[in-house]
């Protein structure tokens, strides 16, 4: 039993993080933050909350040492203040943005200026246990991960991880995302009315989650595109590119056979019947499950591999908890069980 | 052919009115005026209307003198600017809330404060003409509709014209609406991820438009519930009441045959068979009609009455349109012709 | 440890049933049956469970004597084949509407024809904890309960164990519900064009759920409509009713209370800021909380009472899983913590 | 004046086509056939038209001669009775996938069989009016479109007008499309439970439309992707592309701005603030407009080429209807006004 706090606990990913450590067998949650909010019961803002957690937003001011404690601000902010919460906790695990890139020089390029605390990116591990599981359960400092990237990732991983793909192939990925993704704050393109119903190219280039692809593969010609549809939670990455000549259908299988065998989370979808016969996010809603699923035109040597997520677990609080689970040396699943819902 | 011009043009209401006058064979639109979106194309507001209508927002201080004026702005603005406005334009249509009831005392009630030019109130008609088509083709001033007020005024129309209510009887009108009706600015509530599948009664007495309810009809025992449902464009409003001993099925079809063949846009849906047996506000999205329905149980003399409207159309700019029209001495229907799409 | 099987595994109840049990500390199931889906694997008609739940769907035919029975076939299948079930197990929990009224006379009003095992009804108690608990700890046949029903009962719940109602008040209750509420099989009026976005009163009067609310408050003037709205789960109900003379807030206040001290999965939500200040189902979805709130008008009387469930959980398969609960008598809340999410 | 019948009547596209033919000013519909819904009212299908056309659904066998013969029957149909059909109007305007494909060859690789009347296809020109104008003038028998295929040719179109599509680049299109696109009848994919929400991948590689785009293009390196997102009308599709080296944003600018100029249904959307900054299928709906819009990474060469419609509009009646009025000479936009809502 380890005490845990939550920096910004008013927002999705602070929610999210929230309901799961409520329920974790090991943890107890010792405090949480929000300056908007400063003393409202949690349940006020997380209404699925009320009669779980009794538990008020205190002023980050007021933050107690604990075990370990969870970041979940707005991007920016702790790499202006890590070295006042290095001194709360002995594991950080940073949600923000701030310490998933290792590199300055890439930090600077996709978030437009300089870093504020370079020497701290190369002591955070990037968090995402499928494709760096060890150095997380040797790590003190964990990042999150972006949600995009990590629906890229994980579409790419079995074909990355079996060098089937043609080294000259580019790498075009659609991400298709949910509202929640936008966070918990409103502005003109979030109102119900307009957003309702879209199917939205809001980015069709420059995206920064781009840059976690990038390092994670170091893919040179990836394009990354992001369109928003009308659903709240769940992130569906469809990946196209070109397979080495010679690649056959049952080296996909084994392919991606081998990555799901070793990662507890990841699911292949792949069926020849039924409704669900490829990965889709909705069924996903609050589990930190990752579908996989992949076509392929033997012809011409193209694959679409695709990958579903629940942005706020799998893509943020869901992997935060996982990572937890492996610098603690605990069962990598623990506190993650819930399994989505059918329908809705 | 005469000259209009648009107080307020980028909300919702200023939207479908610049929509249905672009293409009024009789009317020219002069100018449409917008603080907050000054200089402007209507278009990068209003995104359906671009290559429709090639006009920019103006300042609300540089409204030249036209043949008619509609008034869209906030509630309250109205009524402090009406004397400026009567110079303007020979014919006002007004469709915030400030002219609507006719009685100051009602006015406060139910509005909290003083109006501020009660001699103007006598002077405005209550725009809907389904209860109200000769006073206002006789007057040069009149007032908007409450979108749930029509809908609840619509739904009991058959009943109160043909006498059939209990005198004794209690009025219980729940009203179901989309997230239009809000307006075109953004609040915590209207935010995607929350306003998204809800089913949120969030007014369940006192809602304001329960007062043109009480106007129409003098009823002494009525409560007015409204509920949001996950839907853009659409009221749907469920009266409940008992009528008098006695009354059967045929002359409840009697009452509402009646009330179909005055009223060029009231439809009656009470179909055996089929997907729409009853009426549904998303296939009137756009259209200026309202379907009418009704269920009878005639052993405990309780009646259901509902109706549907696009609360944008029927329930604001479409009504206004339609009492142009009969201030003009045209026909009632010119410009409203469109019947709303199916499926949708 | 107890060993279950589930008879009609593929439709949506049962998969709810299937989901809970699988996480359900001490149930093992041991068969689920279902005839159109023989011999496919479980997750390939409910996605969620993929790596969750390995079992197929078995023949009927073919099942084996087990502790406990759920039976989550259509309406009207139990009554013909009760007496085989009653060989399987020595508890049964019903979940179609074929046991949940005591009196025949009053099924044959409501269903249209006489009970296929008449004797059979008064041995199966109404499997609603917060009106029978202590009926149901001491017995071994459980029926289910509708979930516009019990959406309705625990809204008047508070209002009628505290006799705060006037004796003389009609009772008018609206359910709005969500899709998932029609089951798994498709027809005209499912197909997601047609049912997306729609306000559509489809149960003026008549619905058979209302007998369930009868029989629990022996109401005489009860009307209840059912309004489909754009949801998969979910359902609200809104009652208008009349309390005697003299009743003050804090009267409800004290019952509502007392109503959620005893029932662990009920919660009053009445808050006056932020979001959430009323109940809402979607933030229920996958859960077994039931929220209930309330307004009241004083100068009248009149009360507004709401109540927001999960239809397939509180109103179907949680309440299910409950029931099983208090008839071994284990922990009323055994396996179903899940709370919800927010946002979704 | 004209007599028009329409073949198919009950579906999608024949609803829409007769909500346009009932307010096209040049226009008589004179019959409507349904083998499904004879004797019916067309408003009990199509609710929108409930007041607007009175017809009922006749017997195909019924047909009477007229100026010109829309066909809205599933595909397959057409071909089969061709030559009956030919008797009965000198002009004929197929909807069908029947006679898009003017090679035989292409239509058996891509529909799987030989064509039945392949001597015909010669004869209908491909009915889109961006690519094949003065064809259809000239034409008496024209085909409809599919609808991914009108999005993905126009998203290209200006590209390949224009020659700067570097010779050697693969063209990768991911359409999002909503519900209305699978028709009007059920399958277990529809149901609005397993529909709501979805953001699935029904067609990695395969899907028919891609021929079309083959055709009117000639590419060899073409993959089409679709993917089911939760909205009833509205198509976007979104093209990835290399362009010649030394290609700037002026010359794309100067292309698409020529395109713009020589079709009156085509907008350019590219905005740089507001909400509505790239295309989006929403507000089209009910509209003929094709809104393009265009993204290009200038360091890459790489360009992303968006283009938004609505389904059953430019993607099949509505261009249908633009089709007639070429083939009439009238003019091209005669009956196609409505401009589309906001907000929806």
């Amino acid at each position: 039993m380890i005490r845990v706090s939550i920096v910004g606990g008013s927002g999705y990913t602070g929610g999210e993080l929230i309901r799961l450590l409520s329920f974790h067998p090991q943890v107890e949650i010792h405090q949480v933050t929000s300056r908007a909010h400063l003393g409202e019961y949690i349940h006020q803002m997380h209404p699925n909350l009320r009669k779980i957690n009794s538990l008020k937003f205190c002023d980050p001011k007021q933050l107690e040492p604990v075990d370990l404690l969870f970041l979940a601000v707005p991007h920016g902010e702790v790499q202006k203040h890590i070295d006042d919460y290095y001194q709360l906790a002995p594991k950080l695990i940073d949600l923000s943005a701030d310490f998933r890139l290792q590199d300055p020089v890439l930090y600077e390029k996709w978030y437009g200026k300089a870093h504020a605390a370079p020497h701290w990116l190369p002591r955070f591990v990037y968090g995402l246990p499928e494709i760096n599981r060890e150095a997380i359960q040797k790590s003190d400092y964990v990042s999150g991960v972006g949600c995009n990237a990590t629906a890229s990732i994980l579409a790419l991983l079995p074909t990355m991880k079996s060098g089937l793909m043609d080294d000259a192939s580019s790498v075009t990925i659609e991400v298709k995302v949910g509202s929640s993704e936008g966070g918990a704050s409103v502005n003109d393109g979030s109102h119900h009315p307009e957003r309702s119903g879209v199917i939205r190219t809001f980015s069709a280039f420059g995206h920064r989650h781009t840059a976690e692809v990038i390092q994670a593969f170091g893919l040179q010609k990836l394009w990354l595109t992001m369109t928003a549809v009308d659903l709240v939670r769940g992130a569906l990455a469809t990946a196209h590119l070109q397979l080495k000549p010679g690649v056959e259908m049952k080296d996909l299988w084994k392919a991606y056979r081998a990555v799901i065998q070793e990662n507890p989370f990841l699911r292949l979808v792949n069926e020849k019947r039924g409704v669900y016969r490829v990965p889709e996010p909705k069924v996903l809603a609050g589990s930190n499950y990752a579908d996989l699923g992949f076509a392929f035109d033997q012809e011409s040597n193209h694959l679409v591999a695709i990958c579903a997520i629940d942005n706020l677990m799998k893509g943020a609080s869901g992997t935060a908890v996982q990572c937890m689970n492996l610098m603690m040396g605990w069962d990598e699943m623990a506190g993650l069980s819930f399994p989505g819902l059918h329908p809705i």
